[in-house]
């Protein structure tokens, strides 16, 4: 986690720990002094280690990046774009309308996203799920299911990003997903103990050829306050206000955790989350396989019969339905 | 965790789920609202529960019960005294005078267990680590050792009332360990990936012939604030001020990521807890199987040639030889 040097005051012998310039940040998990640039360049050379210490992208790779306009993504997009030359391989952006009227949201991601896209000159491809499946966020929400509705729009990003992956025969599919997100998740399964999720953990999530596209998360061992900064320090324009359903979000409080953990213990969040990819997920292995089929609807990968984004559909349909009758 | 039902407002309808008395405890992660005696009651039966659960107490055995004079070991104290008939045992109190004289906290702590026990008619047994073993933690305090304090403290309680267990022939020695010291050690060794602690954590540890008495932890279950509240309502006396010594704990700070998380999701300590000894901790097993030797000094267990507390006792004594040459 970082923690700014107040440049407001003089410091003496705080410097750069690689040039002679003042030191502007902190990096408090192991002490580091850097100045902006060196900042920068510590930043991209740690997200391209990485990608190379987990075998994310291969030469060649056509790799789809969800980009929602948040300040991860919209990182990952600038740090994507410039990596396509050293990596050798092309990302394309893919921006999800989730269809969230309120507070514009959906309206205002949209046009961060493009923007970026613009400058980078990268072209950007967009689904609005209410074109392509009939549905939207602000819809699902008034229908209250069971489950919230942070984990409804989970699968539904989910599902657009492999089914677009397959059709734009990509190799993978890039999230912006930080390491603060991962501890978070990790910390929730330990609580719940769903070993099923607890083995899947990871950087990488393998692919399964004609269903399944092989996910990567470049940003796995990234603090998001460093991810802040980054954005920040190369004035990039991303959209800063909360999704307006997310307020009460488990996941967001469970967040406030980590954060308080690595208050107590600076590198907390890395060790935890390094530490059990590599010593403890190996000994979850094979405690539970499942079969994957393809959905008989969709003919989308599912370990039932019906794949959950289907069997969505299908409930909010009847709820209509019902209401209507 | 436990929140109080606040008695001075007129509650319509907040009764005991058992009786006609109005509630005077909701206990937080289920709901159930109880009158102060259903309370005790609820408690003492979980705690019993919690014994034939996990096989802790067999008839005759004759249990080393450490009483540091906290809450947790009097409350303890007062209930297997009180199981002795029921589960047919024997409990034998044991006090270790750890030599802080520091805010007088041993002698005060011995006082209060003193008192119980003669409450309770049970005779106590007094291990004064100056006079059996010359050490004492005011001593070891100023050596200044690499080892945090209270890492050390625990090291020699462990020692000594294994020690003293195999002296006085116990089968079983228990400790007032409750579920949110359980929970804030699970979560330092997973932020750690300490599998071999991992590995043997449980509310059970197993005995090792002649070497090692079996260790039982009665209230693995059980929130500590549902302890403090059992110790109030029946009027218990016990130290209410922290060892002086505990106050930088890294242990302490952990166990109020326990309390936050508590909060945000009430069970989540009880669930983490049981799942992972449930499901995880058997997968971890074999991970790193060691072997158990005598230790050449004290013949007490120890995984290399000399036991921790021996080779402790030689740092400390080498410090005073390079102090007074």
């Amino acid at each position: 986690m970082l923690k700014h040097v107040n440049s407001g005051v003089k410091m003496s012998g705080k410097y750069c720990r690689f040039c002679s310039r003042p030191a502007a940040v902190r990096i408090r998990y192991s002490g580091l002094l850097v100045c902006k640039n060196h900042f920068m360049e510590y930043f991209e050379k740690r997200v391209l280690r990485t990608i190379r210490k987990y075998k994310m992208i291969q030469e060649g790779d056509k790799v789809l990046l969800g980009v929602s306009g948040g300040k991860d993504s919209i990182v990952l997009l600038h740090i994507l774009a410039d990596f396509q030359n050293v990596l050798k391989f092309e990302v394309i952006p893919l921006f999800i309308d989730l269809g969230i009227q309120l507070g514009n949201y959906s309206r205002i991601s949209c046009k961060v996203v493009e923007e970026n896209c613009k400058k980078l000159g990268l072209d950007v491809n967009i689904v609005k799920i209410q074109d392509e499946y009939g549905l939207s966020i602000d819809k699902i929400f008034t229908k209250k299911l069971k489950r919230p509705i942070c984990s409804v729009c989970g699968l539904i990003k989910r599902y657009v990003l492999n089914r677009k992956a397959l059709e734009f025969s990509a190799d993978k599919v890039a999230t912006g997903h930080n390491l603060n997100d991962e501890a978070t998740v990790l910390l929730q399964n330990i609580v719940n103990t769903n070993i099923d999720l607890l083995s899947k953990f990871g950087p990488v999530q393998p692919a399964l050829k004609g269903l399944l596209v092989g996910r990567i998360k470049p940003f796995f061992e990234t603090y998001e306050d460093e991810i802040s900064l980054y954005a920040n320090f190369k004035s990039l324009d991303y959209v800063d206000i909360a999704c307006p359903y997310s307020e009460d979000a488990l996941s967001l409080k469970l967040k406030t955790i980590i954060t308080k953990l690595e208050d107590i213990r600076p590198g907390s969040a890395l060790t935890m989350v390094r530490g059990f990819y590599k010593k403890i997920k190996p000994l979850l292995q094979g405690a539970q396989e499942e079969k994957i089929n393809k959905c008989k609807i969709c003919k989308m990968p599912t370990s039932t019969e019906i794949c959950s984004f289907c069997r969505l559909k299908q409930r909010i349909a009847k709820q209509i339905l019902s209401t209507t009758s």
